[in-house]
């Protein structure tokens, strides 16, 4: 029987809720690289950025010196809907593994998009509708985004253009009706509505799609329909900005329950999460307060942080947004097919791709089929179902675990459970078919790309 | 800007989650009806349980008398892996209303089975184990009890063999891999591993099978298997025993935030969520503490309360299982294809079905298409995607609210909000295409299918 004393579950009470967002940045000795001008390699400037991002987003985005920002009272309602979200203590996952280390998971999937995303889509939401807006456009590959930035529109009443990859929007019908719920119009991309989108129909007849174009489609979108502005549900500084809130959380259940975290984990894609749940540690960690064990896992498929190269690159493939200067595999590369849709993306936060250079979080991969393995095992003990995504995080926790166990060390691991995987069970089917398939990326693959990264030098 | 002193969330802490089922029948004067043996015509006894059930449980599906039962040790701690839930204040749907009226609901469908099926699986999967099987064998219709008890006996490692009624299992193929996530073999019923299964596929060739028929199949798997025993998800007493802790914990929290609710909704399938729910104020109710209106409400084309009828009926179409004395539509009845898989039954729990006899509740019908109409009035501002079983409550809550719109009464309202609608995006998807149709069934219908109802002499 475990040691109940603190309890399965820890949820703020709705008084202690964060009411500031923590700006890392501030905190940064090295800032984050600016975003840079495609044209003139200068750092783009905020009367450039406003033609396609929220005017207060671009403060947000730029600012690398307030330490925090006020949440708007509309936020934190809305916050109210699905947050505080658990810290839950793993001891059904500690005792399968008969490990001494303490496991705890900030769980992020109990709303209807399925995963953290709803913190930085409702965010985005408000200021667009402040600002008087109609509407705002972006892409989504997996559909968990999409869904959060439905979700949001529906709640302030702005009209939402979610461009959705092809072949997620014939393969993911289900997400497609959950967008459909929250009143979002889906367009499968490339389309027929944008200039970008008729250009690669025309070249690629047939085409599935990628991330990369669907971004392009919902920036031209934006920027050529008066009142609409485009969003981004990761990699950018205010997005990392938002989902402080998660940390922030984590952080004050931790206090609450007088533990310390030694080692924190989570995946990473663009980094939304990770740079979310890391946040106030890192702060601690950058001011000298407090260490960290700080691990950020991506799939060996699209292994940005650990074989990708520290170079100023293209965020779409169409190369119509700024450069970021970020940890990336070159914005041609095109992820093998991998389930975890939310961490095919070749680059990474420009702010976690800096703390990496600096030596302040490491980062490893994890092959798929043993993601699912932990997945399974997860599933089985904790009785949630995690994404994909998520399982990244699972499967290295219990390898620290299991570490502890063979030291005796009683470390205390706290990872990030970003989201649920109900939408996600062709995956879980195919790995239960033995149908499912690791992908290392070859050298010569990696070189190909990286050497179309564009010339910049850095002022 | 709603009254925050009430939080949004009210979760009891886990000292405060129910030690005891509260058992109903002991404070109902009239008492159920007993089971009957189709043969004898003679209640069922212990003995002629024990073939299909556990031993505690048919103890517990006989006691009409015994007022609490002590929750088990290792079932408490589980429930601790996703209870308690959430009982939720409805401030954003009380504002979309504008109505004086405060509405709660309970959310039960926090955890990976999508329901409050959970509650009962894990007890029954318990009382297997305890009692040295080797598994269980079940049916499932929709999928969300299949899963809940592969949840369970995943736990408890326990062999789970569910029969998933043909249609979901091709249609659903997403709730059959939650279910092998969790290690359970999923047959498509009917099948040819049992005799029952092989005559029906003799005599209706390509059949998709039905409830009615996957329930015998799994019965007779049991009966037939050494150390096998059936479990079922609804009607049973034992059941609405189990799921007294949803009614436990909300009247719990109610008192917490102190509140004193009005009016009690529930949707009605066989009757487990809302036997659950009202137990303990059906309870204050039948004691004369406390005054409560009770609503069941049920779909407008599977209307056992408000057109059934009160009699003896078979509970499975293959007339295996006893004779359960409840509202029934006629165990002939083939309910038209309604996407709350979970309401379609013919029947009604014997339990339920006494108090509604006498008096002490009410029945509703809901048409689907309002129900999907609340449903999705109720995601938009709620942010959570509910089932369509339960969308029937949230669709007589909005009713309840707006005639206090009217009147200016500002009573309390609490509905059972049973679970989310992940799985069931293609009735969504219906209701989005306008294509999604209403059915009321004939009276000529009813009458042919209720001609056949067993001849019983009561004793």
């Amino acid at each position: 029987m475990p040691n109940t004393k603190i309890p399965y579950k820890t949820y703020l009470d709705e008084s202690e809720m964060p009411q500031k967002w923590y700006n890392l940045r501030a905190d940064m000795k090295n800032k984050p690289a600016p975003l840079l001008n495609p044209g003139t390699g200068e750092p783009m400037k905020a009367e450039e950025l406003e033609g396609v991002f929220c005017k207060d987003l671009v403060e947000q985005e730029l600012d690398n010196d307030t330490k925090y920002f006020d949440i708007p009272e509309e936020i934190k309602e809305f916050y109210k809907m699905y947050r505080p979200s658990p810290l839950v203590r793993a001891y059904f996952l500690e005792k399968k593994l008969g490990t001494p280390a303490k496991i705890y998971y900030k769980f992020e999937g109990n709303n209807t998009s399925g995963s953290h995303k709803l913190n930085s889509s409702i965010a985005q939401a408000y200021y667009a509708k402040k600002q008087g807006l109609k509407g705002v456009t972006t892409e989504t590959g997996a559909g968990q985004w999409g869904t959060a930035l439905s979700m949001a529109c529906s709640y302030f009443d702005l009209d939402c253009k979610v461009y959705m990859v092809k072949v997620s929007y014939e393969q993911k019908p289900f997400r497609r009706e959950v967008m459909r719920t929250y009143g979002a119009s889906v367009t499968p991309s490339p389309s027929m509505n944008t200039e970008v989108g008729k250009k690669i129909n025309a070249e690629h007849p047939g085409t599935t799609g990628s991330l990369g174009c669907a971004i392009s489609e919902a920036v031209e979108d934006a920027v050529t329909h008066e009142g609409y502005r485009y969003v981004l549900g990761s990699v950018l500084n205010q997005v990392l900005l938002h989902q402080s809130v998660i940390g922030l959380e984590t952080k004050a259940a931790l206090d609450k329950i007088g533990e310390k975290a030694d080692i924190i984990i989570g995946c990473a894609g663009g980094g939304s999460n990770l740079g979310g749940l890391i946040a106030p540690f890192m702060g601690e960690k950058l001011r000298g307060e407090n260490d960290y064990q700080i691990i950020a896992v991506e799939p060996q498929s699209c292994p940005s942080f650990t074989r990708g190269r520290y170079a100023y690159d293209f965020c779409d493939t169409g190369a119509i947004c700024p450069l970021a200067k970020m940890y990336t595999l070159g914005s041609d590369f095109i992820p093998a097919p991998n389930h975890a849709g939310g961490l095919r993306y070749h680059g990474m936060s420009s702010i976690l791709s800096q703390l990496y250079d600096d030596g302040l979080m490491e980062a490893r991969t994890a092959a798929q089929t043993d993601v699912f393995k932990a997945a399974e095992e997860f599933a089985r003990v904790e009785g949630i179902l995690p994404a994909p995504e998520s399982s990244h995080a699972i499967k290295v926790a219990i390898d620290e675990a299991l570490k502890c166990k063979e030291t005796g060390e009683e470390k205390t691991i706290v990872f990030g459970l970003t989201g649920t995987g109900y939408f996600d069970m062709v995956a879980y089917e195919k790995f239960h078919d033995g149908e499912m398939e690791d992908y290392i990326p070859s050298d010569e693959e990696l070189e190909k790309s990286l050497a179309k990264l564009p010339k910049v030098e850095e002022k």
